[in-house]
């Protein structure tokens, strides 16, 4: 990758210096602080920052951008480093400013379904905070990954498909913008048409134009009613068609979620269940008690039809737990099969009446490669994702992966879809852009110009300047 | 106002001469089309447009573009001119560039629930369309808008409150930029986290970014079961009440309107109905057959808490149908009312517990001016209208008019919420940004600067540069 311009290699150290005087022992060059402020759950592995620093307010990470950028120091910032695509490295140096200290839930307001956050809250702290309200936050990207992170990333999950994904729940952001200043996208109405929309501009720009620090949230009320099922088929090709034919009818459903065959098996191991090994539709469906029993008298007239069951169905929340939790494992009940393995996680999404077609062309594809690659998926919203294991010190492999990635990123662009669904550009996806945006990518390009003209917001990721 | 930057006044002339030997008599400088193209429905009289070009595809406005550039002759998109806060008026002069004509459905894709319209179909004609597939555009904003205008202005109205705003329902969009260059945002996932989200930046640019030529939609399906029902009650306080708790209940409500007991009466005399005058709920349920009747059994209950009833319910598509056109037909009642008077609407939106607060002091602001300006809402997302009588020939009336606006912007932003939940910027609401944006403005500018640096683009609206 081309050095950005602008930027000077090692123009941290001035930076750490100044950074040290004003943030004390919150500020860390140890080897081991760095190395874990780098990425862990993703295959790229970029040098790690010159030094980490602990923030606890806004004021705080404008302080720290604006030395940055007086010596041109990359600013990148980090949550919890759940993200895949490399987000969090410092392929050019620099500051990681780590906000899970800022975990300060501001507001809560439960009359209008709303909340305001500190950027390093986590998702479960959140839910577990809302607890006795009636309210929930329903953007679950299995990981506990903070609000800050997912806001970056664009984040959505199991239950997008009804509840839509961060572009959807974040109502406003507070972020602390290239030059210093601190800005707050919105206000608290519901919808306002008053000028551009920066709230949706901020939202999945991955750290790349500011560093988000505080986020106003829209809440959902608990449902009164839930209930969660597991439905075994006989074929991948038939449980997507009755995913297809259950959003076609527009089933209010909340999560939907395909788990293949392979997966099942490690689920059984890892999380102790006793699944048929078979391609799964994981459902749940939210509601009134009236509502969410003619939702699975539906849903399951649907599975029946494509062949599927027997339900198991779980309304006990202890027994839905357990099922979305081992849903969530997956990452590592799928590594804990091939211990000793590398591991890469990789998503797309096409419409959903391509879906079918896309899982089964993916999984061919494996196959002929010889590698273990399991697949699961947010299905409801024709989007998938792929867990390839390989040997990193083996070039065979990596040739191997580079060509599935590869493949499957121009198989969901062909079919009219995108290169990723949920886990962002970072630097893993940077090479699809072109293809996928095409004169679209010129306007992203400018807009970092623009905002960020010395380039030291998270530079080397989403867009090359 | 000021003269932007770079435009040159009378620049019109020579990009009108090429122009007109490119597009012959679909360029117009006839004073009655230039009149048309200005503005109707608002209280902004802008000067007209310097001429007119009806466009046929992406590449005819393209190459308009191209030679208003040429020439720095400013470029403003024109649907069906049903905008009310003079987005269409040509404060520089410039080419009113009329997309009428560009009325192609492009492609309805009924299996994964979207479709694709040039900017110009309107929203009647693309529902009409979609009439046998068992789907629905459910945006309303009343008016037969286009499409594309209705993106431009990030339009809403009566479903918004369950189906969300152009918002949440545009997928992409192609749009001819200041330079010429046409860029689509997205393709046809119904999630995306690959780069910044473009599409969003132009929902509600207001044709400052540039002209939108087609657009991607989300549809939704028609419900098995749709009623609708009228519902007074004794203040408007408790109606709001009423709302408040619907909401919070988070009771999936279609469609709730306040109209106010002026208002009311307006209806009965312009569309020939019977209802008590009172400040009344109109409300509509979407759903299964069961799924409706316990919403209403629902509803019901808490409008007796406050008050309301009796309830008179329209199941059949034609009473349903006379009940909201006489809602949409409210401008015209109103104005029926007082004839000879001029008229303005404008609107706000605050978070739903600062609805009661916000309606009844406005009201209460009104009455104290004398002036006659009953009140509409779509209440179940904060947002209300106000529709203003006043003599334009009459300063006394003018200095009212701005006080009221003033003070209602100044009420809305001080309750937490926003200048225009709805009607956009355009040349009226320019002076509120400030105070509500604060320095996020400034990043409004920064991107309108990078993007149309000559300001080509609709100059003089949303954002001063």
């Amino acid at each position: 990758m081309a050095e950005p311009a602008g930027l000077k290699r090692n123009s941290s150290g001035q930076a750490i210096v100044e950074l040290s005087a004003v943030f004390g022992d919150r500020l860390s060059t140890a080897q081991s602080v760095r190395e874990q402020h780098g990425d862990v759950l993703t295959w790229h592995k970029g040098p790690v920052p010159d030094a980490v620093v602990f923030a606890e307010t806004s004021e705080e990470v404008s302080q720290i951008v604006r030395i940055c950028r007086q010596y041109q120091a990359p600013v990148i910032p980090y949550g919890t480093g759940t993200s895949l695509e490399g987000h969090v490295a410092a392929p050019f140096g620099g500051i990681s400013v780590d906000v899970s200290r800022m975990d300060a839930i501001l507001e809560v307001n439960a009359e209008d379904l709303d909340c305001r956050v500190q950027a390093g809250v986590t998702r479960k702290q959140l839910n577990s905070y809302l607890r006795d309200t009636g309210l929930f936050f329903p953007i679950d990207p299995g990981a506990n990954a903070s609000i800050g992170g997912m806001t970056a990333t664009r984040a959505s999950g199991t239950n997008a498909v009804r509840y839509g994904t961060m572009r959807d729940n974040v109502m406003s952001v507070t972020v602390v913008m290239p030059d210093g200043e601190i800005i707050r996208t919105a206000r608290r109405a519901k919808k306002s048409a008053a000028g551009y929309d920066l709230t949706r501009l901020m939202v999945g720009s991955e750290g790349t134009l500011g560093v988000i620090t505080e986020i106003g949230l829209k809440l959902s009320a608990i449902p009164e009613s839930i209930a969660a099922g597991v439905c075994p088929f006989d074929s991948i090709d038939s449980a997507c068609n009755a995913v297809i034919t259950t959003i076609q009818m527009a089933i209010p459903i909340a999560r939907i979620e395909l788990i293949d065959a392979e997966t099942i098996g490690a689920f059984n191991d890892y999380s102790n269940l006793d699944l048929k090994v078979a391609p799964t539709l994981f459902v749940e469906f939210h509601g009134s008690e009236q509502g969410t029993a003619e939702q699975i008298a539906l849903f399951g007239e649907i599975a029946e039809e494509f062949g599927g069951g027997p339900f198991d169905w779980a309304t006990l929340e202890e027994d839905r737990n357990k099922l979305w939790q081992a849903r969530h494992d997956a990452y590592w009940a799928i590594k804990a099969k091939t211990p000793g393995m590398d591991y890469l996680a990789t998503d797309v999404c096409v419409p959903i009446s391509r879906l079918a077609e896309c899982v089964s062309e993916t999984q061919n594809d494996i196959e002929s490669t010889g590698l273990y690659g399991p697949m699961v998926g947010h299905v409801g919203d024709g989007n998938f994702h792929v867990q390839l294991a390989f040997d990193r010190g083996d070039d065979g492999d990596l040739r191997k992966v580079r060509g599935i990635l590869e493949r499957l990123a121009a198989r969901a662009l062909a079919m009219e879809g995108t290169c990723t669904g949920e886990h962002g550009v970072g630097m893993g996806k940077m090479k699809y852009l072109d293809d996928e945006h095409g004169p679209a990518l010129d306007i992203m390009r400018t807009i970092k110009r623009a905002i960020d003209p010395d380039n030291i917001m998270n530079p080397g990721k989403v867009v090359e300047v």
